[in-house]
């Protein structure tokens, strides 16, 4: 019992938790995130989440948030608890463990991380008004197949094209490139990260040059791109999956995004040959691009700004612009031949929640600008290995993009 | 006992029984609609469904399928079993009652349908193959968000574009507005309904004609679009959902795609408002359309059919070709101007499942063409009130447009 409470109020200690004999405010609201016509989950305006689940007979029923929440039997149908401290604002993945079996709250949409389609819920942020949906002109979003020859399958991509994009038939545009982390796929940065409406608002704005992103799945079984050890903190990933699932589905993957990033023995070169021989001139021939180095970026979070990393420091030919979000960074004693690095990259900028370790981030930013390259980078007030720090750092990244 | 075994005979003799007697074939294999690296839910070569659900703890386990399908306790995690029968082939929604409670099945992805994301499994068809994904140029599927004043926000529409659409700059194209049924949402066609590739296929093929579609979200609550009663054998719809929710996620309806078309007091007055005056004028203004009668056709599934008779029907100056997929006939007896129908209306085609009512389809269907009328109908085999059946519709619907 006295362990128990210690650990409590540990709990509360955590990056988060601002909660320590904080009375919880009753203005609890429906998550944004909520499937049509349901009432919880729910959020209050002090960032604590409440769950009910419906599950007459069951022994018990458990939340993943907040460091575990157990629900409590409040009458002969549902389970409800609150998390025992407030949740970082943005978004976070969940599940539900019901009688010792992991499901998803019924309550909540799901999106792709951990290799599974998890619950999700929103914690209204401050600054939310950054990717709100509001009445500015609206960029699209498109599916494309593109063939891949090297997994033998079509794959898919999600392709961003600016408002004004179909009206201006004469004008090409720049290129990002955008990656999910582990366990995510291609869905992630248009679903959970917002990213086609932050692009909406920044050009309604005025604040960016238009440009086309391209999303697509980071994780080919051909390359085994699959972790090289446990995971501390995270849950063992699945089996590998058997094959690849048909287009417009979704696809495999590996471990919670939610987790700090691993440093597992990651092999990027089937996704290589994906994206620079396939992917690549597959839009370059079908979308109005500029088709060259100075035009090209590549970003990515988690995982994917490792991808970012590996894949555009061996190929400075191709990219010019470079972003890592909660996913390493770049510093000037990692560059061999800095003329050339020099003269080719327009642009580096590598960001981090400030309840990840941002500490390496201005350091190595100011190596490279001290030896001549624009640097950046920026930390996420309060938020941890989590979407609203890859939405900020989306937001802060698109205005330094194709300047030149 | 006595009961209980007769329920089960008669189970077995139900639609889409085969199987009074029948070994089940151990052949089972994963459904292609499984989550990434998931072995269960299983299918097996006679259609039977094998389901396979972790809840150490739980009381009870029962799957909606098969007419119910009782999980068994086989160690000390997981609860297995088959369907007491075979299901049609194609795709149907489940879900999962775990100690009361109503959840998806871990191991399967999820389909919007009756108001909520389903567990969806595929029992591989015979005539699957119209339907894959295969090395043929692919159209693009686009998200757009278009202002609809009507409704105060910026609503949802997906958008197919044929191959070549962005190459051919000084090609126009003909459009068909397709809608989801009652429960479903603008997801549906191109997720489960696969319209995307049978379209892809077809024009592969050369049996078609280059074509646009676009798919909305039928359902505006604030229209009152909902059940006037009670639906036969179909789950009691949930509550009115609040509000509209983000764009970009998914909203809120109203029953089971898989039950009959029931006969409520629908109300597609918000719809048709934002169909015409909203989504029409958007997609001529955004896309190279054939903005005109000749070159605009408009169809639907189950609630999606009625809204095509009701709308198309009095808007005979905005629409040439009509289809209606188990959602309805049209018999020259409802015409009221049949010289001004004939002289507008160049195709009239109405399916659906031999497991539905399929007899009315045909007399309508001649009633049609003895007044001169270009007029045909299909009947979907071994199919009910499902997707198989409306994918089939499509491909039989889709090469009779736009041929003059």
């Amino acid at each position: 019992m006295r362990i128990r409470y210690i650990l409590a109020a540990a709990a509360m200690l955590l990056p988060g938790g601002t909660g320590v004999g904080q009375t919880v405010t009753e203005d609890f609201k429906p998550s944004t995130l909520n499937q049509p016509g349901r009432d919880y989950p729910q959020v209050n305006s002090q960032g604590y989440a409440r769950f009910r689940i419906e599950a007459p007979d069951a022994k018990s029923v458990v939340v993943t948030l907040g460091g575990g929440t157990t629900l409590q039997k409040i009458d002969s149908v549902a389970w409800v608890g609150t998390t025992p401290r407030p949740l970082d604002e943005g978004f976070h993945y969940y599940r539900v463990t019901i009688d010792g079996g992991t499901f998803n709250d019924p309550g909540a949409l799901n999106f792709y991380g951990s290799t599974r389609w998890e619950s999700g819920i929103e914690v209204p942020a401050q600054d939310r008004d950054f990717y709100a949906l509001k009445d500015v002109p609206h960029g699209r979003v498109q599916q494309v197949l593109f063939p891949s020859a090297s997994t033998k399958t079509s794959r898919r991509a999600f392709v961003y094209t600016p408002p004004g994009y179909e009206k201006n038939q004469s004008e090409r545009y720049p290129v990002l490139y955008l990656q999910h982390g582990w366990g995510e796929d291609e869905t992630g940065w248009s679903t959970q990260g917002h990213v086609n409406l932050i692009m909406d608002n920044l050009l309604a704005a005025g604040t960016i040059k238009p440009f086309i992103i391209v999303m697509t799945y980071g994780m080919t079984n051909e390359g085994g791109l699959r972790p090289g050890g446990p995971r501390p903190g995270a849950a063992p990933a699945g089996p590998p999956a058997a094959g690849a699932p048909p287009a417009g589905q979704q696809r495999p993957g590996a471990a919670p995004a939610g987790a700090p990033p691993a440093r597992p023995a990651f092999n990027f070169d089937a996704f290589r040959t994906v994206l620079l021989d396939e992917l690549i001139p597959y839009v370059d021939a079908n979308f109005r691009t500029l088709a060259d180095q100075p035009h090209r970026a590549m970003a990515g979070l988690s995982m994917g700004g490792m991808q970012t990393k590996t894949i555009t420091l061996a190929n400075l030919d191709k990219f010019s612009h470079i972003g890592l979000f909660s996913g390493g960074t770049i510093a000037a004693s990692e560059i061999t031949d800095m003329d050339r690095f020099k003269q080719q990259v327009k642009l580096v900028f590598v960001t981090s929640g400030s309840r990840e370790n941002p500490d390496r981030l201005a350091p190595a930013a100011e190596s490279l600008k001290a030896a001549g390259i624009r640097s950046g980078s920026y930390v996420s007030p309060n938020t941890a290995h989590e979407w609203l720090t890859w939405r900020r750092s989306f937001r802060e990244f698109a205005p330094l993009l194709f300047q030149n």
